[in-house]
């Protein structure tokens, strides 16, 4: 799911603008839905004119593109990050499960958050490319950390415990909770999946 | 969400009929999606006319509606179980989410689980008026057991354990598991989730 690079050499103003547009347009996404967004509003909200967000993406896709590229991009670096910790192991580590999803769940920085809440708001997306990149890294990273022919329960809880935070979104629909205490119960919730995967029956 | 009555009255193959058209809706409604499967199918996989479908479902919604009562009546009947746990109580029993929570999941039936994958499968449908009586009878409960003025971590930890059946087939998604793999799974998170609730810290 490459995306075509697009220009990274705008500074000051240029660069703020992108990064402006992409908020924007995820809140817009989320908040009134993808299809009822218009690129025309997102320039409105933004104070510019449409020929000035044009600079910057070609469509309202091309933004969705970015955003799912920069989620996907984390994932990615998820997986990298377990294959490093691998190479030269004969065996997964121990610990290396619980290290894996921690490193996932403790990273989540507002804008992950966001775009779990985008995707749940938007689930006909959930198949789109760039989602399904996401899914895939995180996938990877659990199969690696649960080694060779692990138990079904087990490979399943593993991959439970990374997606904790899409669980805990999940839950917190309709609710008045704040981001902060979404991201807590998330992290209190693959801690205890973690406990469980410790002990011998899990 | 009261769906008009339909003929109830119906013995021997009637009411088996439209058990089994229940059954091989659902089915096609998940491999397939809702809006590509027609009514005129699942008469030809049921083998039989599409006049005798007319008879119990007047158009793929009313099926639909059905499954999705039947969902319903199972979250109103755990609501109800709680409240009469409730009734003369002061305060929430200690052990009340955690023996609401193992009711909601242990009773785990096939259908169930198929019902929530049908509803990941056809996500535009989740925030329907059949899905939506699932969900209210799910939260009231979970807010129920809670107790008053519950720490929000709290709170949302207990409705992540009622959604654990929702989380594992999530998380099941693209794997090869068995039903009954992903509700053991399910349970043991549910499980870990209330370990970490008795905890004075979560």
């Amino acid at each position: 799911m490459a995306t075509p690079a697009r220009p990274t050499g705008i500074r000051g103003t240029g660069a703020q603008t992108r990064a402006d547009a992409q908020r924007i347009a995820l809140e817009l996404f989320t908040t009134r839905g993808y299809e009822a967004t218009s690129l025309r509003e997102i320039a409105e909200r933004l104070g510019v004119s449409k020929a000035a967000l044009y600079y910057h993406f070609a469509n309202k896709e091309d933004i969705l593109r970015s955003l799912m590229a920069a989620r996907g991009t984390e994932a990615g670096e998820l997986l990298a990050w377990v294959r490093a910790e691998l190479a030269g192991a004969g065996a997964p580590p121990r610990d290396l499960a619980e290290r894996a999803v921690m490193r996932w769940v403790e990273t989540v920085s507002v804008d992950k958050l966001r775009g779990i809440r985008f995707l749940l708001a938007n689930p006909t997306l959930l198949r789109g490319e760039g989602s399904r990149a996401i899914g895939d890294g995180l996938e990877a990273a659990a199969t690696l950390v649960a080694g060779p022919s692990p138990d079904p329960t087990r490979l399943l809880l593993i991959r439970m415990a990374f997606l904790s935070i899409n669980a805990a979104v999940a839950a917190a629909r309709g609710t008045a909770l704040s981001d902060e205490q979404i991201v807590a119960a998330a992290r209190e919730s693959a801690l205890a999946l973690l406990v469980r995967l410790r002990e011998p029956t899990a």
